[in-house]
Order: C-alpha cells, then structure tokens, then sequence
C-alpha cells in the first residue's frame, strides 16, 4: 500500500465523535502515522485519557469539548484544527443508535437523533469541505451503520438519520470528488466489542452467551480504524466511496 | 382489482401537502371513490379551488391550513380527520425539492428541507399509526423521489431528507405491516407535468423543447394518483412496499 | 383506473411458465379481461385444467408444451400467438427455487437454474420484444423472488440466477421504454398459499403451525395475478418498473 | 495496517483471469508479498512477460493456460496451487465487457458472457472453498464493474452476467464467512488506463480528449492490486464484503 500520505510535515486529523471506540481508535491510528490528532466529542474531561495515552505514545493530540450539532462549535474546532496545520482528514463520527416503537418515538427524540447521525455530519462535511477545497485537497469520511441502509422495526429515527446521513455523504462524494475531496461512507454492521456491548448480550442471552463468545466475533476499534486508514492512503486514481465491515461470523 | 376497499360508510382519507399536482390529483381520485377527502396544505385558501372542484363532482372535501411540520397541526388535523369518520387513508405528500452547492446550503435551508422533507413525514406517519393502530387497518403512504434513492450533486438537503424518508418509512411498514397498516413509498421519478417544469425546460432548452416535448413524456398527476388508488386496493396477502413511476421516455 | 389497455379486438397475453399457481392466475386474469391467453408450460397435459376453466368462464386459451430454455420453443410459441393477434403482453415466470449448499451445487445444477430462472427469461423477453417493437407497443413482465436482491446462504445458484434475471429486467427496460414496451420486473417476496408451501411448513414446524396460520399470511396467486394486470394498465406517462409484494404479516 | 498475513512459509495465491491489467497487477503485488503466484489465462503464452517480469523481481510465478468455462480446467488449476503450497487467495477475474442492443444480443452470445462474467466464478469460488475449508482459511474475492449494479441499455447479457456473479458472491459471503473463508466482490467502477480505453476515448471524443485526460482520470491497474491486498489483510473482526472504486474525477 503506498503511504505517501503519511504527512511529511505537520499536518491535522479532526475527529468529530471521539468516543471511547471507535473515534479514539482511529485518533490514536493517525497519530501514530503522524497526524495532529484534533479530538472533540461533548465533554471535554472524557477526552483526557485519549490525549495522555497519545502523548504517552509519542502522538500530539489536541482535545476540544463540543457538541457536534452546534454549527459554532463544528466550525470553530475545523477552523482551530486548520489553523494549527493544515487540516487533511475529517471523521463523523457521533453516535446515536436508538430503538423505539414508533408511537414511543417523540418527536423530541426524532429530532435528537437526527441532529446527532445526520445535521452534525452536514455541519462537519460542509466546513471541512469549505477548509479543504482552499487548499485543494483532503480527505471527509463517515460512520454508518445497518440502519444506513436498511429501515428495521424499531428504527424509524435512527435509520431515518442514518439513511439521511448517507445520500448527504453521497451528495457530497459526487460533488467533491472531482475537487479532489475525498469522501467515504463506512458501514459498521456489527457490534463492536465494548463493555455495553457485552453487557447487552448478558442481558439478552445471559452470562455463558458471553463467555462464549468466540474469538473476533465482536469487532476491535483498532481494526475499524485500520479500514479509514486505508481509505485515507488510497490513490485518488482508485478511490473507495463505501464500504461494509462485519465480523467473520455475523449474519446479515 | 378487487374494489372491496371502496368505503361502503363515510371514511376520511387525509392528505398532508394537498399541493396542486399529485396532491389534489389524489384528492380527486379519492373523493371520486367514495371518500370524504381532508386536505391540508400551507395555505388554506389555495385549497379553494380543489374544495370546490371535487365539490361539484358530487364529493366530500374539507380543507384546511397547516403547517406540516408542526406536531400540533399535524395530530389537530388528522384526529379531526378521524373523528369526522373513520380515517382510512393517510398521504404524507410536502414537497421540499431542492439543489444548492453544499458550501451555499446554510443550516437553516438543511433543517428546513429536512423538516419538510422527512419530519412532517415522520409526524404525519406516527399520528395516523396512532389512529389507525385504534381501529386495526389503514394505509399510510409516502411520496418519495430520485432523491430518496441517490444522492446526486447539489442534493446534500434534498436527497437526505429523502433518504431518511424512505428509511423512515421502511421501518414503518416492518413495524406496522403486521399490525395490519399498510405503508408504502412511492418513488415519483421525473418531471410531472406542470407549468413550472415546462419553464424549467424553456429556459435550460428553450420554446421548442417544449413545444417539441413527445406526448405522455412528463407525469400527468392523475397517473400517479393513480398509483396511490391501486395500493390502498391491494389485498392485504399481497401489500406492495415501493413501486417506481417514470415517464416512458424517461432515461435513468 | 384507466382501463382503455382491455382490448376492444382479438389480442394475445402469452404466460411462459404457466404453472398451478401463480401462472396460471395471470393467465385467468388476462383471459377475463378479454385477452386470448397462450399458456406454456413443460408437459402440455398439465394445462389441460387450465384451459378448460377459462374457457367455462368463457374466455380462450391456447396451451402449448415448450421448454423454456429453448430458444426454437419460445420463438414458436411466442410467433405463433402473436400470428393469432396482436401478441400485447408477455409474461415470463419460470420456476426454479433451490437451496444447496455451496459445495454440493453441481456445475450441472448451477447451470440449469440459471437456464430456467434467468435465460428463459432473455429468450422470452427477446422474442417478445421483436415482435412487439414491430407494432409499437407492448408490456413485458418479469417475475422476481427475495433471492433477485440478495443473496442467502445456500442460494448461490438461485440468487445468481435471479440477480441476473433482474438486471436483465432493468437493461430491457431502459433499451425499450423509451419505444413504447413497458417492461418490469415484480418482487414476490414470500410463500404463496400452495400445497407445497403447507407441506414445508408442516415438516419445519409441525401440524399446529399449519393450523394457526393467519389468514392472508401465505399470498393467494389471484392477489398477485391482480399486480401483473394493474401494471399492464399503468399509463405510459408513469410506468412501474419494480415493485415488490409480500403478505402484511411477513417480516423481511 | 496489520500485515499478519504476508506469509511466512510458502503459499499460493491463484488469480484466474490474469490478464494484462488489473489480473497482471494483483500478481505482481501478491508476488511482492511473498506468494507464489498461480496465474491462470486462456493462452498461456500471454502469460510469458507477467511471469518473468515476476521472476526478474525475485518473486515466483507459475503460469498456465486454462478456459476458466470448463469446470476440469479451474479444478485442476486450483489443485495443483494448492498442492504447491497452501492455497490461500484466489482471485476471480475473468473479462466479458459487451454492449449489445438487446434484439442483436443472440443466445450464444448471452450465454458466453454469461459462462466468462459469472459461471467462472463460481466454478472457481466453488473450489477455492472446497480447498480452503479443508484448511479452515483463505480469501476469495471477485472482480465486478458498474454493470454489477445496474442494468444499462444496450448491457442486457454484461449485466445480467455480473449482476449474477455478485449474487453468487453475497451468498458464498453469507454461507462461507463464518467458515473463516473471506469472500469479497469489489466493484470497479470506470475504464482502468489502457490502450484499450484510450483508443474508445479518442474515438468517441478525438485525439485531444485523449492528450486532455487529467492525470490519475484513469485507474492504474496498481491501485486496483493494493485494494485486493488490503481486503486480504484485512482482520476477521472487520471483514469488507463489498467496496467500490472509481477515480476521483468519475461522475456517477
């Protein structure tokens, strides 16, 4: 795999969503690779662990509270990120996964999740897009999940935000893509192996469900990140805009 | 076609985006088959014209404003709907078709789009579910797009708040399909043919585009009401979830 | 509905693949609303039911043994009926579900499911084609399964086949809408009320399943007869080229 | 990424469809890593430049002619790999692009775009799993284009051929997968830069559109190579089924 976009120079990686999974596997894969890892996610104090644990590692890490559905914010911590060194990767990835009868579904709710999975990925795209395209160049990606693609019982508002999210990033992907923006959609279809995670499961099937659980049969964080690595280092001659991730053993 | 759902007692069928097109051609059709039509639209006074039309053909039609994205006029509108007689029918049509840059797509135009696009989608869907739920059979549909499939360039608002319409109405239909409701999406895909879409081709390809246009090249709403008609006709061992409706010279 | 497609002279409906249940209800259907049917089907005798039910209700048939996999069979068949009259509408809706693990799919199996579920639908829809551009007009309609839009473990064979009978669906519609053939390709996407289908489910899942099932649960043959009828019917301002159909009560 | 699986031992990787460009690239990338590579075409003296062109780069080839329709040919093609080292890539990726107008598209024509596009790949998916499961591992992947998808005017036996093979593959991903056998289908999506499609731009659109291409407009087989090689590294947690790739400029 060429790696020629392994920065020669300093340059930044925004993380909008740096959970405890996901976004800090992927904060901690390009800081690695030598980014300046911008890290926002709601409160601040969470994101302590990430940087000290970058910084033990070597990485720099800047962490910012935010919340990804205030269009200030979005565009004050790209901005930051921006100024500090050219800003070349963007993630989305706030969480929001919900299930609900519909007739439990408030419209407060409705709201809610879509301001999480689908505005704060328009707010993030759109403001990466517009740092990106001065400097002609960068890379915007997105998490999704089954409910991108599927509108499963119980789902009305997380798959509605979901799906919405999806033909934005595909808009965006279309309109971009030739300005030399790269955007992707990645679709997480699976768990991913987390203490809530497993405690669902022992909830559902109880404690042997857990113990039993074979090898790799819950995703790593560390193995998603590999993949938005990846996608970053593609050649744009080739360029990916969605792909699916699912452990060896889901059903789907 | 079995007609057996021709009501043999006065029953509503409600339509939210009672617009000028596929909105009132639906009217018509339903009042044509016997039920008493409640037609919402932003402005109640251009419903005048519609009221009075299917009036003179002998049928029911009570018309009033609302703003489709607000909960309260939605629930208002379909419980006085239903208290009327029973509502059967319940049509979530707002129109919202939109195309912009994605840098020149403000916060307030995604939210607004989304609001009409999807939202009032999700308050109309989840009220009639209420209602129809109460009484044990109905059918809820949806007019979707191009848009609600692909999200094209310059659609970043559109086609997300279309997607997340299909999705939302996905899960509608897994969840209220056994519960004996009927949900459906319909994905309308060209031009229909009105005034404003033969400006459109005037001013992109000028007078003799028009005039040269081959009959039955653009949608007549009636068609597509149509449509509508014969998936509330359906039996129930054999419910339609989404059909595609294109002129036949449409490329796609 | 607009029902100015029955014809108002001697015209031909010809059904490939006319079997017990779902064939042989569009060919009720079609001969009903006026058409001479010419119904096909491997072993001529088994039509002899068929046609002697028509023609008690009063209608025509003209049944024919052909092997749909043959293109001499199908050229015949469909020159002959279109020699009869004006050859209108033709369905093909060959049978041939499997489920095989991959490893114990032959290469002789794998290719006779894809004569019969995707190649006899390319013979057919090719003749019928020619012989319908010669007039103008025409509607040619495909019958699709679960299996035309994923494929499950242990259809390889089936999936494949069908995947591609869909897509062959979709290239004939954009080639021959535009001069004047409706083509489409219908989704049924569960069980139809069958002795067959009762069996399986009696063998999975015992005597008592049989006897509870709900009403309307399995499709009857007639309600998707009913979808094959209201497309040909579809003015060619808003044709349908997919629609899916499935009982209320099915998850999927 | 992690590259736990560059061999440490002697393996094979087959590639069955080694042609001049994306085949020819994915052989001397998996060479690269350390496989033997079996490359298999319909003449094997093609074969020639790739396989010294491997040789002279240290890495190991062996290359045999092979019809990729005949089920004895894939079997003992694939056998002898595996016999040689453990078999554990094999990569389906026969070539059959076609445009025909649908009425001069003739069976025999279908049917070998069909046994080239789609029954080669499950011959050769079909071994390639009786072969790995054997061993309890291994990566299938195929090659699939726009046509996969959607069914273009004018690709009625291109496209119902691939969208076929893709099928086939969903359900091989769906039975194999939790056999720790990875199957994956990517779709490539615009012309790969060869004289080939040089010549159709500069006859379709003159020399200049040629001297005019912007570079990397065109994808270089080498990108392809790496995307089958990240697929195979790829941890089983985080299996992709499906990615696209299309050069940055692409509109879709």
């Amino acid at each position: 795999m060429p790696d020629q976009k392994r920065p020669d120079r300093n340059a930044t990686c925004a993380i909008i969503g740096a959970g405890d999974f996901i976004g800090s596997a992927i904060a901690h894969k390009f800081a690695t690779e030598g980014y300046t890892v911008f890290a926002g996610r709601r409160t601040a104090e969470k994101l302590e662990k990430l940087k000290s644990e970058i910084e033990a590692a070597g990485g720099k890490c800047v962490a910012r509270g935010l919340d990804a559905r205030r269009e200030e914010d979005v565009t004050a911590f790209l901005q930051e990120a921006d100024a500090h060194a050219p800003l070349e990767v963007v993630i989305s990835n706030p969480g929001a996964n919900v299930n609900f009868p519909l007739l439990d579904t408030s419209e407060r709710v409705f709201f809610k999740v879509w301001e999480m999975a689908c505005k704060a990925g328009f707010l993030t795209g759109r403001e990466a897009a517009r740092l990106m395209l001065a400097r002609g160049k960068g890379s915007i990606f997105f998490t999704g999940a089954t409910a991108s693609l599927r509108g499963g019982s119980g789902y009305a508002a997380f798959a509605s935000a979901k799906g919405g999210l999806r033909l934005l990033a595909q808009a965006m992907a279309r309109e971009l893509g030739p300005q030399n923006i790269h955007v992707a959609h990645l679709i997480i279809d699976a768990g991913v192996d987390t203490d809530f995670v497993r405690d669902r499961i022992k909830s559902a099937r109880g404690e042997e469900a857990v113990a039993a659980l074979a090898p790799d049969t819950l995703m790593e964080p560390a193995s998603i990140a590999d993949a938005y690595w990846y996608l970053h280092q593609q050649n744009r001659d080739a360029w990916t805009f969605e792909m699916d991730l699912r452990p060896y053993k889901e059903t789907w």
